[in-house]
């Protein structure tokens, strides 16, 4: 059944430039030319929707339905084969059955077109013989330097251009209006739902992009041209999975730094399927909370919901980033202060208390009103309501409120109390013009719409309003950091020298300390002797106590076998201790091979963590911190990084656990050594990506970290190479 | 300015007595006349607004306008004041200012008027000249035995009736339908923002009452009633605070008992003043942690925003409730149904796979779908919508999901596709009358009006759809489980007597442990000795080895001075180790008074935890649990229940933390005695309203559980009397 090109080329490699990667994407979604294969006549039909689409939305380019049947179709000309057609075509639409669909994909390859969007279903996703028609398609579009998007997609759209690539019955009735906001949607059916709810709430879109199968454009490729896009100003994205992290890492790099916000759904949540298995750190890993510490680190907003999406991006559409979290209420009534002060919380932003000038000045104008913050102006606005624009002034020129919400509820329904409102709203818009000022009410469509076309963001729900506030101050922030230091992934630290990049033979504990100690891990003193008297020696250069543990490649479990002893108080102690060790060994694993006895000081108590690495499947080298103990495995408190980071991104990392009290100081002690503890992480980040490939895992067990000032240190150690087995260490 | 009564009488107790209380409150919200005090002939003043409402909605009983300058108001005959109104008045509004009421109040309690609301502000919540004018209208109430709603209320209103007893504009257009739910609010603004929110819901209301400044009436004694109304289905709470813990509590089993959902916003999460202070275990508690505690432990569900207020009371409207949480989710797209599988572990509905009869049923009817669940019946039913129904009736039949979700997109926006799967779903809702069918689509107003009319529960966003559908599955196990044993509060465990309600005269640790263990917590033996032969004499009875503490009034830190010795290997050791303890704490702490030496049994290992009382303000004693070690005070990992409780509510509270896995076994560790640790925490909870009063908390620590069958044991506990300084054990 599947027509296969009867002299496959030979396989060239995937482009790998970044600029031909975009300036091939320009085509797909710039086109100036577009040829419809499968062209139908009936605007209804999947082949004749993108016509009726194009033909409505006034195209600026040419368009040439393919179809071997019909002179002309939708009153356009039309031609029997792609090969037929007298001009370069940019894109081909391709709405042709599976079967056919390998055949049509050489031809335009031949024709030399740019891109090909395939709305075809029956491939990959339906079994082996789909999966070789797909392969075919995207040999045949590597061969020929042709883009793919799709098959099984939806298309893609440019409303500026007025180009409707797409077949989606989203546009039935109506194609949607340019604005600020591009969606990558792997899910078509997604990306039509999000078109629907846009339009809803009449906020333009740029760009539509549907990948449908992925055999060669992604959504991560798609949301790296976005970014670079001028015309975008929020990057709406769909994901069930992430083929290529690279990429997706340098869009999100490249659209923070062109201050540019990225909302998205990667669904999988509850996919328990994509465990990095084989890892002690690795195997408590979900992938998702890979994707979640990414896309955190990325400054990405992450919706759990279609609606916080949309939410979310309209409010980013909106355009004003709060320099801060603090937030003023203004309430109607102190029921719904109290709510919304409630979720300011949830939400991380700051209710600071207006200050006794601004709170002495509300008084002055309502005697009953709530001063601090929520401020109430009472129900007496019902009876003035210029008195609400009053207030807000005050909250905003007094209290420098970034991000001020107004609980309006109904009111604004009343024309009589809505219209001085609004009328007030607009004035402080124009001297608080980089202010957040958000509404909740509740009114009808027309009202809402009166106030979003005055400047102001307006929801319903005073929470998704808290809501989007936060994600607002994320996004200023996360812009913030990316115009600091220009990247998140900065280079190594520089005042420590990179590794050679070379693993020692042997990995046990003595060996895996000295690597990362050579990469700025702290790590006591410690040396490997192999008798009584080397212990005895050793003991008394490093001063009493000391710990001693048994060293063999063939032993992991030390403690299992009673391999380390801890706190051994004289160097004579320590000759006697090492003797009976080796000797106990020796006997109690016959076979293992004994590199001998590791003496080191007794580390001071400290709060034990654990630090390590694994390795991502997509995203590669991933440093892990948690506390000790059950914490990690069992309680799964645990944050992630991809490597590298920065010290304030390890410090985020720390602060992240909810285990974060213990290392601040309760009942009385003292505040642990963060600051070592995030120099630490930060080594073992650059350690990470030196060792990209070489390293599969690494697992400080516990990394102990003592009081402020007096450090932090690897008191175990394992590494582990590709393809090692997992193993625990202790 | 404030006339106080010329002669007050004297104060007599509040009514106590239910049914009294139940029907006076009938008097308010059904009355047969009423009066408006302050009336006004315009119907835009909050005096007119009443009576505009009243004629508007055709209430049935007589309305009675009293103004002293005129003889009629808005076209009924007006009266001077409340005594020349020559029938029995059952509810007075009063509309007048602040410094006018009480005078008012006072002819109202002199005509015998059976409830007045107060609509006024300027009272408690302006100063002390406003708490004295409401101080002296609680007290003209309790006197006359008149019921007061407010001051500084919008009213109530009964839709049944045509009684709108308010002056909130939520009514200026139109006053509500009657229909299943009813709202009782502290706030009159919320009260007014819900009515908004249902109406646009199209769903009805049939009582409405917001309570203002709770002098008489609050919001959990109308909760009581509304409990017991007939016409109410669900309840909408809205409070700021429960001013009696106990009638809450009633309120919320009698609905429960009576089928009705409770669904509440307590707003002042973040609220830190509320703390129990001066109390360990109470000092970790927020007052806020008691009221989740309490709603969980009585079914209520707890909204943190309006929205998830209305989705859920609307969900509850709806009248199904999924007998269980198996959940079906039928998807047009792939990626929607990953979403919603997500969201439905998030809101732990199971999602378990068809079964294969039907899932061969579903590849026979569409080759591609996806099978398992989500059912994806794929774009194909754009071609064929019939199908839809038809995979449908499937998951239904063969699946038997109590709970199905539909993911419909945009789709039946279009009207070609959107009727036939309606009419397929028509005949479905008859076939399956008890299973929760709900919608998640997005289409214009009246599209989602004809599915709601149909039978349907109808969300645009999938999340706020499987969220509404986890609450429904709640209240069916919440249902279910006061049909069970008929109450929560169960009576004290039947099997164990209860220990007489008297304390010792000193609590040191063995008294304390004594007590506990005669009301069925079990405790290790152990003796007071007095010496070293004594300990010697122990020992050898009990079996080495043993633990010595120290005994006394005086040293409630036995730790910090050394007064714990663990893991005593022999009677010779013990009387050795109790003489040189006795000796050395007499010389440490010189005044203090020595018991004596408590000497028990070495405790096997085990899990560490935490069980305690204390007393919150509003709703007395409250049971925790959690780990030892940091999780209770560093990670907050604890869970709370009023007591008393039965075996399964302990349960469900032990499960509760996220400590829970270390219970059940990780790492190869054999599972915990839970069992004994939950008769433990019933037994507590029993002790805990034994000694209501004369006990203000106790503070066992640890609670060591051992491994299945092999029980658990209180091996430290404090218990502090009312009024005595909050202390650590240990």
């Amino acid at each position: 059944m599947i027509t296969l090109p009867a002299s496959p080329l030979e396989e060239l490699p995937v482009e790998r430039d970044p600029a031909k990667k975009f300036s091939s994407l320009s085509a797909l979604f710039e086109p100036k030319s577009v040829a419809v294969i499968g062209a139908s006549d009936d605007p209804s039909r999947i082949g004749g929707r993108p016509l009726q689409y194009l033909k409505r939305a006034g195209f600026a380019g040419a368009v040439y339905p393919v179809n071997p049947n019909r002179s002309t179709v939708q009153g356009l000309a039309a031609y029997p084969d792609v090969a037929a057609i007298p001009f370069p075509v940019d894109v081909a639409i391709i709405a042709l059955p599976a079967e056919q669909v390998v055949t049509a994909i050489e031809a335009c390859a031949r024709k030399g077109v740019k891109a090909a969007i395939i709305f075809s279903a029956g491939f990959a996703e339906t079994g082996p013989e789909g999966a070789a028609r797909q392969a075919a398609i995207a040999s045949l579009g590597r061969q020929s330097g042709m883009r793919v998007l799709g098959p099984n997609c939806l298309g893609a759209f440019n409303s500026g251009l007025g180009f409707f690539g797409t077949f989606s019955q989203a546009f039935d009735k109506d194609t949607p209006e340019p604005g600020p906001i591009a969606i990558a949607s792997q899910s078509g059916a997604c990306g039509s739902h999000l078109v629907y709810l846009f339009r809803q709430r009449n906020v333009g879109l740029n760009y539509w992009i549907t990948t449908g199968n992925e055999t060669d454009v992604d959504v991560a490729e798609c949301m790296l041209w976005l970014a670079q896009s001028p015309k975008v100003k929020v990057i709406v994205a769909y994901a069930e999975a992430i083929r290529d992290g690279a990429t997706f890492i340098h869009a999100l790099e490249t659209a923070r730094r062109n201050g540019k916000a990225v909302v998205m759904i990667k669904v999988g949540r509850s996919n328990a399927g994509g465990l990095a298995a084989a890892s002690h750190t690795g195997a408590l890993v979900g992938r998702d909370d890979v994707y979640d510490a990414v896309m955190r680190q990325y400054g990405v907003y992450r919706a759990d919901s279609i609606q916080q999406l949309v939410d979310t991006a309209c409010a980013c559409a909106h355009g004003i980033f709060p320099a801060d979290r603090s937030l003023g209420i203004i309430t109607l009534s102190g029921g719904l202060g109290i709510q919304a002060a409630d979720a300011a919380e949830r939400y991380q932003l700051d209710v600071r208390p207006l200050n006794p000038a601004g709170q002495a000045q509300i008084k002055a104008l309502i005697s009953f009103a709530g001063t601090a913050n929520p401020i109430d102006v009472t129900a007496q606005v019902v009876n003035d309501p210029e008195l609400t624009g009053k207030c807000i002034d005050v909250a905003l020129s007094e209290g420098g409120y970034q991000s001020l919400i107004c609980l309006f509820s109904s009111v604004p329904a009343v024309t009589r109390l809505g219209d001085p409102i609004l009328q007030a709203l607009i004035r402080l818009r124009v001297r608080f013009p980089e202010r957040l000022i958000v509404l909740s009410l509740a009114a009808p469509i027309e009202v809402v719409r009166r106030y979003e076309a005055a400047g102001f963001l307006v929801f319903e729900d005073c929470d998704c309003a808290i809501a989007a506030i936060s994600a607002l101050a994320g996004f200023a922030e996360s812009f913030a950091a990316a115009a600091g230091d220009g990247a998140v992934s900065a280079p190594p630290s520089a005042d420590k020298p990179l590794p050679d990049r070379r693993l020692p033979a042997v990995l046990d504990e003595h060996a895996a300390k000295a690597l990362l100690a050579a990469a700025g891990i702290p790590v006591l003193p410690e040396k490997i002797v192999h008798d009584g008297p080397g212990a005895r020696q050793a003991a008394a250069e490093m001063g009493c106590p000391v710990v001693l543990k048994i060293v063999s490649p063939d032993i992991t479990h030390k403690t299992e076998v009673g391999g380390v002893i801890l706190n051994v108080q004289t160097p004579l102690d320590a000759e006697l201790e090492a003797t009976a060790l080796l000797d106990r060994i020796a006997k109690l694993v016959p076979g293992a091979r004994l590199t001998g006895v590791l003496v080191s000081p007794m580390c001071k108590a400290g709060i034990e963590t654990i630090c390590g690495i694994f390795t991502d499947p997509v995203f590669g080298p991933v440093v892990m911190f948690g506390l000790g103990g059950i914490h990690v495995e069992v309680l799964r408190d645990v944050a992630f990084r991809l490597a590298p980071f920065d010290e304030s991104e390890a410090r985020s990392m720390i602060s992240e656990i909810r285990g974060y009290r213990l290392l601040e100081g309760v009942r009385g002690a003292p505040p642990a050594d963060i600051d070592v503890l995030a120099r630490a992480l930060v080594r073992l980040s650059d350690f990470a990506l030196a060792y990209r490939g070489l390293v599969n895992e690494v697992d400080i067990n516990p990394f102990v970290v003592l009081p402020r000032g007096q450090g932090a240190y690897a008191l175990d150690a394992l590494i582990v190479g590709p393809g090692a087995p997992a193993s625990f260490s202790q």
